[in-house]
């Protein structure tokens, strides 16, 4: 089985914390290597960056897509690693030249950016991977696989939420580059905190339970004086079989760090899971025997999770091993569409629909909460 | 030291729950004892429970309040534990008799019930105590403690609590009475959900805080069929300094038992609560420590709060002590206004002042949600 | 049903922290009272406590004894709170005379004296229950249950502990008054951690298994200079049917406060529970679920258990009423004894077999500690 | 900066579950790459697992230690990934050719080998790791710093422990392989359960407390049927300082995954660790408030720590990052001894004095349990 070559967009800079964490999930699987890529947006910067990272540089994603092209490059997929308002240009390119892309989340800076990706996407058949990398954790994906299931019931009611501290002080005004970009409506978009981790607390509403969210009605605040857009995202939801969701997210809150998570009432059980322990999974079936499933293949996990699984219980596959999940996902669509054998069937990570429902959502709960809360339609 | 005299008006029911609960809170500290009670609607069942609790009973509140005013009865103070829609006439005819009450929630059916019970603790200046059991409960005290001394800088958010799952499924249609009457309009009022646990959860985001809410966009569902109030019932709030409040409560959340909570985040740190891990208190600077407060009188625990423990940490006080020290509130009120010597402060426990807020909050979330989630007044 | 007539010897020190909470776990439940007692070693000391607890005084446990059988007192038990040295004195005057005691661990300070005991409580047919509290929480109940009917297997092995820190200090030296007797050898006897607290590891080990502890390894340390005897014992045991019981206790373990807990592995299945989380009951199947039975009755809990519960589940039931459970057992020994009606079963709980058998277990493990830890027969 | 080439020397069956982590561990890091193996001890198997792995293969780990002699193959450190038995020669081999090896544990088969590879080490002044996988969790090398700087005071006591299931049963009788070999005295030595994480719990003791283990009394079980060699390891130890070390490791204790941990008692304080928790440290000081210390870089982090940390606090590393971290140690002492500029302080990971202290206290604890529990010097 030969490697995937993998390029990279972005995720060169001396702050761009994400670049090396994908870096480090393409490499923990033998199965693929990152091997070119266009690091920054200045192209000197960017020669640099590649020489740190030992792969061959490019000085914008433009050329390297022409050396793909001009047969000078070989590669499998792109990863898209730059700030908010980066991503559409480049995924764009990249599939319509029908080359499979990975793009960080939230997909692009507006809903018809969005849209015209999945219109690509559709047309090209090519294989498209959002990087909602909470999604790659097995007991995340079990939980869909629960709910599709039936394990719960119908599903009545989602509680989902993302709480941070980071963003509790005026942070940006003391050049740190994360802060800098999220906070400018610039390069982030018509929201912060929303669009950032308010995304992921609607991945664990929607993707878990298979349910969009119809309409919103938001309240978001902004905390820290001098900012421009929401540090703190409150939606209350209707899914469309009539239940509700409620998706909160914060980044004021002090001490919190990643604290994602979400809990599904149904009509017959509960599911919860938090993502700072991500190796267990709470099902409760209102019997007073709550169950705890733990990571690892002891008990009859479904094959399209265990598939995924690298060591035995007990032993915690994490954050880079969730987020290395998304990159085998994407490698399995590239090597099923090339009629490899034995490839295992790729887990449904969100795609481009999930990218343009997230667009939705947080273009309706900015209108809904400019709007004094009223009922918004995503 | 003499035993206070405590009379009880309901609870004597075979389904009478809570009765029992308070029976043993009073009992609990020596310095008050449970001597007399109405315990029963029906005459004849109030004095056979009566015989059951081996105390002397009377057919009606009314009787017994004549026996006191005769002389007959000496009570220092009542509790009553009547369903909701039985709280008012007793608590009114008691309280306008100077005899202190400690009364369970919600208050009353109505604001304006609510409203004239405080008129009357006012105007006679009578002892009342609400009895929001997990008040009562040191780290919640602590917690309050901490917040109104400034311990994590000024308030920006507060999100409390409370899921349930015992009427996941139609329960009132089963017999059994708890389950009736709480779903039943007529005797628990205008909502079920927010007026049984909605309080508790707005007592978190409050009484903790030291804060109102002053305006609501609520959103109450029914998913039981054949129920006509709310099983579920979630409140977006604005906080009288600004700030916002998620208050939630839901009675469908499938295996959920009493996980009501709180977490509060100020512009210095958070301070975190749960009720089933009632003996501990998370706090969080955002330092990458996070201190976990004990129950127990090892650290420098404010004599407001050290004062009500009765056993030292390790061995918790849970359930029964945290109802039992709003008793000895209400004992420490009346021993105060008697002159008694060396009676401890009482804690600042939640009286009509809350009842009122709670009435208020419940009625305008109904409104809202009726209205569509519109911002309405508290 | 009448109330039963509880007396108390030892307990009223203003020092004595179990004295207080005995008189609230015998309020706890309506159905006994408190009502005479000898609290004090000082004839004076002694009556002035009784006022303290509004009940009446005896200036000796002699003084009592004599006015139970003269007819000026009834009393249904008594229960006894002196320090180690003065339970046996008592409880053999009252056993004697056939009132059934409640008696605090460990039950004597030797031997002979726990085997004099055993021999009265069988010969009079009286009921005697020894005071290990936390064989009343409902948790450590269900565990004994589990195990006793094949649910884990046979068992291979337990691990019990006990870790606290309230002697890593000399606090002896500082006048306080615990300290004080626990450390010195007339008061304590022979086994100042073992005594108090490996006993408890022990019942945790023995009790909950069903399975006598036959030989032991043991290293008993002193940390604390300037004391005599051991702040820290470890025991290495052999069980009857050939496991292995590893059984550990400490005073120096800074911070720890009543860490007492154990673990039981099984042919089939595994169970651990923590005392500081009395509420759940940890069991392991081995097939990657793991299963948390929560207290409360919604689960198929044994009749043997249910019939303690006091309150449905999320609400915990903690330390008083683990040792009300005590006294709701000898209470029905007492009353199934007078063949009274609808007495539910009485649990188990430990008794002069249980008193015996730790008496040989810490003799035992300290002649072994002083013999180089070799394996002594207990 | 030049990537560093790795060997691997076994690690290539198909049950080979470590050989796989250990590649995955290479790879996690930019820095390094596995370039050559020899992976199977048949030379056919071994030639087609490195064409499974991508990599060059060698029949035997003589031919690629001659190819590398021959500068046919260039490596900068080779890791031995073998069974048990088949660790010694080829660490023997390229110590002796001057090559740095990162070797599983436990080191060797018996003590003479260790200090072989000792002697080795010292005389030719090549960097040697032992593979203790839980050394490298930033949490547990936190709590050996924050030991080592008086943080808690002196050591009086560690409890430290490795509770597993997965021999419960005869797991070797059904063929699988890793059950087999390490329950073969042939291929794993004197002891199975001692030996493969009896060891673990021995560095938790030693490595973090910077104390060794002087004299043991052990006790060693062989619970299944048909086994030879121990399944459950009990050890008491005195500690160089007079404190006391209680060592556990247990392969029968049905659901256990990999529940190794400890807790060290100081005079000043106390802390905990659990590696199934990896992402925090519990430090108690006595006063009521416990500390968790969570992984990530807010607080102030040892720099000897901190410079081993991969991504902000609140997205936990575990497995693989801490495997990764003991490659970054092998890593920082291969380039500091090339002068390589700007390399970070080696953190002071196990080497051979590990080893060799691991084999003594395995064989010490084995004569002492076949003797009775005799105290035995290490």
């Amino acid at each position: 089985m030969s490697k995937l070559r993998v390029g990279m967009i972005g995720g060169g800079g001396p702050d761009s914390f994400f670049g090396m964490v994908h870096n480090r999930a393409i490499a923990l699987d033998a199965s693929r290597e990152l091997v070119a890529g266009a690091l920054r947006s200045n192209p000197e910067s960017a020669m640099r960056a590649a020489d740190d990272y030992g792969i061959e540089g490019y000085p914008t994603y433009q050329a390297l897509l022409e050396a793909v092209q001009n047969g000078e490059q070989a590669l499998d997929y792109v990863t898209i690693v730059t700030p908010n308002f980066a991503h559409y240009e480049p995924a764009k390119a990249f599939l319509q030249a029908g080359i499979p892309v990975l793009c960080e989340k939230p997909i692009t800076m507006t809903v018809a950016e969005a849209e015209n990706l999945a219109q690509i996407v559709e047309r090209e058949q090519v294989p498209f991977v959002l990087a909602h990398t909470y999604t790659g954790h097995p007991m995340m994906m079990l939980a869909k696989e629960m709910i599709h299931s039936g394990e719960i019931g119908q599903v009545r009611k989602v509680v989902s939420w993302y709480n941070q501290g980071w963003l509790a002080t005026a942070l940006e005004q003391t050049g740190q580059q994360q802060a800098s970009w999220r906070t400018d409506p610039a390069r982030t978009g018509i929201s912060n905190c929303g669009g950032d981790i308010g995304t992921h607390a609607l991945i664990a509403a929607t993707w878990v339970t298979g349910l969009a969210v119809e309409r919103v009605s938001a309240r978001l605040n902004t905390f820290v004086e001098g900012r421009v857009l929401d540090d703190d995202f409150n939606v209350i939801g209707e899914l469309e079989n009539g239940g509700t969701a409620l998706i909160t997210a914060t980044q004021i809150a002090v001490g919190y760090r990643n604290d994602n998570g979400f809990r599904v009432f149904g009509t017959k059980g509960s599911i919860e899971w938090h993502q700072e322990r991500a190796e267990c999974l709470l099902v409760r079936y209102g019997d007073g025997r709550d169950i705890t499933y733990w990571l690892g293949a002891e008990f009859d996990l479904p094959a399209s999770v265990a598939s995924y699984l690298r060591v035995p219980s007990g032993h915690h596959e994490d954050f880079f091993p969730a987020l290395a999940n998304l990159h085998t996902t994407i490698e399995r669509l590239i090597r099923a569409r090339r009629g490899e054998q034995d490839v295992p069937a790729a887990f449904p990570h969100p795609s481009v629909e999930e990218g343009v429902a997230g667009m939705k959502f947080v273009t309706a709960a900015v209108e809904s909460s400019n709007n004094s809360g009223a009922w918004t339609q995503v």
